[in-house]
């Protein structure tokens, strides 16, 4: 396999393992920060690599295809050294494939067997996405796991659309493999890191070098494992099947033939009910390898991060900690904190008396609401920060139930969480 | 005194010396970071203690009266202990008188003899202040140094109308002396503070308490000097005079005469040319008082900052480095960098190669480039972290020059700041 991936406990269906990138270790189950445009909006990379309790920081990011392909552009990144150097993110990376971006442009986009064509949200000029063009931004990129292009499909949905949908998402994946196969060695960090990328026309990758040895042993335990670690990005299946159970394991059984060495679970949380999503999930789980790393997309508040990492969920991302931290919404211990709210004008606890984030160790309530209703940009800061550190730490405390084999705790405390 | 300050070091008219405060000492020639409403916008507090070359930090920073009085309001402010505790900023805190705040608001400020009438910017409630009230906020919202409220004259004013408003700022200082004598010890932070401050009716501050012994020695030397720190805020005088050297000189004198620890030179950067600022300065320089912090308000660029240094200016602010952030303008050491331009887009070196600041460690221009035309939040934080250490570590080598005993070079070399 491309990434070694080693279990070291488990508790139910839940398991607490590591995922071994070429950027560092990945502690799972895991919160991935969003960072959409190669910024993981208003925090420093520094505070983010010492983020929630014990130091550990966020050990993976995800950016967004779609927006970096608008702006700087791939090529430029490719040109500068890839993503990482790009952002001064040392740590693992994950982009998406741009196919859930498009799929949100809606009436500016159009599907067809090729790709998706549509325009740019910037200044509406004309775009092709497709599985090859995906995969060559994806690599340009460099991220440590890349996404296969696929269709997420729109919520509600009559089952013969889903099928004829999901039947796209197998074959726009068995395209992202070919090409991925293909030219994945042209990331820019790895073993043919020497060549001159993005250099005249001489490019190597232009030919046909012989691709890196790929490191196919994982080794169990918690030691270095930088001898083993991947020396090209690897690419992750995507399995479809909207809201229907039998196409959801369809999607997965067939996304498995195809072979890769993870799998998300995509098309969730576009409007459905929690328990349909809980549903797909569970019926998608059933089928994936339980050697392989599993992530759920686009997931979730954090009572839901906690139940699908006790069903088994090793990876998740969501814009929600950021995004609400931009508005004001906070989530704590004692439930979700909405910090514009007149009655914390005075008061002078912690946003979450429970954390030991840096926000909640120096700021006040009354600091914090002062600061978002003045507009300061340090509420933006200061919010996030504090929110991802809970979701980290929420996080955290799932891997060290599982190590101690009881998620039941979790479970039950994370309704509160609500 | 009430506030001591020590010289350690002369080159020329320029001193390096020491402001011992409540809440640490401060090294002059000293350039304050503007807090508008209790934030250093889009910085965190904890980046601010260790801006800059040797991690000194910003030892002190101003915040606006004017400001803080519409939100979130003086007197909440001291329920929650004061603007130190407010912010979470234990070291020096200076707080403007609100004059030059109203003074900007020019259609919505009626000046009368009692004060200025004026209109909130935020709502257009209508609110007075005079200078007992600007007092009376300032101590609620209890900094180190707060100063006497001024009515800063427009630009340009004949000598007459100069004359007059100089005269209305003189009886206002007195006027401020009075009631800011009278009412300094009701600061939550003095030796009364353990007071039950903004509380129930029985506030103390309301009889007359023994005022706290105030320190009357400064100690030359740079050892501890924690026993011999103020318990009350102290209140500076501001010179005015318009663009008239004569008036200036007259404006100090009889300021002097009123009596404070520390004098400002207000009334300046209003729309004169540089060279009128310089004579300004100068003619003011001339009658203050050299053992006693003197204070240019509201300046400047780099190279400007500079120079009232090497004059014999201890204390500047200014919104420059913070504002000009924001919208892209970097200060470095080979000039001003404007790095929206699209030179930048593929540029790896930092932003200033011969800075030392965390942002200049760690990004390049292409990087800082693509979060502020992409407008991210991260934008304004990285800019504005280094423009301050840029300017802290402008006025550290001023000290380091002065300390032995010649600022020629840091003169010259200051033009290729512009």
């Amino acid at each position: 396999m491309t990434l070694p991936f080693t279990v070291q406990a488990k508790a139910g269906s839940a398991r607490q393992a590591r995922i071994h990138t070429a950027h560092g270790d990945v502690e799972t189950p895991a919160f991935m920060p969003v960072g959409t445009s190669g910024s993981v909006k208003a925090v420093p990379q520094d505070i983010l690599e010492d983020l929630g309790a014990g130091g550990l920081g966020a050990q993976i990011i995800l950016s967004n295809t779609y927006h970096l392909y608008l702006r700087p552009g791939h090529e430029l990144v490719r040109n500068l050294g890839g993503l990482h150097k790009f952002m001064s993110w040392d740590r693992a990376l994950l982009t998406d494939s741009g196919g859930f971006q498009v799929f949100s442009l809606s009436e500016l986009r159009k599907v067809s067997e090729e790709g998706v064509s549509f325009r740019s949200h910037l200044d509406g000029t004309s775009h092709l996405f497709t599985p090859e063009r995906s995969m060559e931004i994806q690599i340009a990129l460099g991220a440590d796991i890349v996404m296969a292009f696929d269709e997420c499909t729109e919520h509600p949905a009559e089952k013969e659309r889903t099928r004829q949908s999901m039947e796209l998402t197998l074959r726009w994946a068995k395209r992202s493999k070919e090409y991925f196969e293909k030219h994945k060695d042209e990331c820019s960090w790895g073993t043919s890191g020497d060549r001159e990328i993005g250099g005249s026309g001489d490019r190597e990758s232009e030919g046909s070098p012989e691709p890196p040895k790929l490191l196919e042993i994982a080794v169990i335990g918690g030691k270095n494992h930088s001898e083993q670690r991947p020396t090209t990005p690897a690419l992750f299946g995507i399995v479809q099947g909207g809201m229907y159970a039998d196409l959801r394991r369809e999607s997965a059984e067939r996304t498995i033939e195809i072979g890769f060495p993870g799998y998300a679970i995509g098309g969730l949380s576009v409007g459905e009910s929690r328990e349909k999503t809980m549903e797909m999930i569970a019926a998608t789980l059933e089928i994936l390898p339980k050697d392989k790393p599993r992530y759920v997309m686009g997931v979730g508040y954090p009572e839901e991060i906690v139940q699908y990492a006790a069903m088994g969920v090793d990876m998740m991302d969501c814009v929600l900690p950021t995004r609400a931290a931009r508005h004001g919404l906070l989530f704590t211990s004692e439930g979700r904190m909405n910090i514009k709210n007149a009655r914390y004008a005075q008061d002078q606890l912690p946003p979450d008396p429970k954390c030991n984030c840096r926000v909640c160790g120096r700021y006040t309530r009354a600091y914090l609401r002062h600061l978002f209703v003045s507009q300061e940009p340090l509420a933006a800061v200061l919010n996030t920060i504090h929110n991802l550190a809970f979701y980290l730490d929420t996080m955290r405390s799932v891997r060290h139930a599982i190590e101690l084999g009881d998620l039941s705790g979790m479970l039950r405390g994370s309704v509160s969480l609500a």
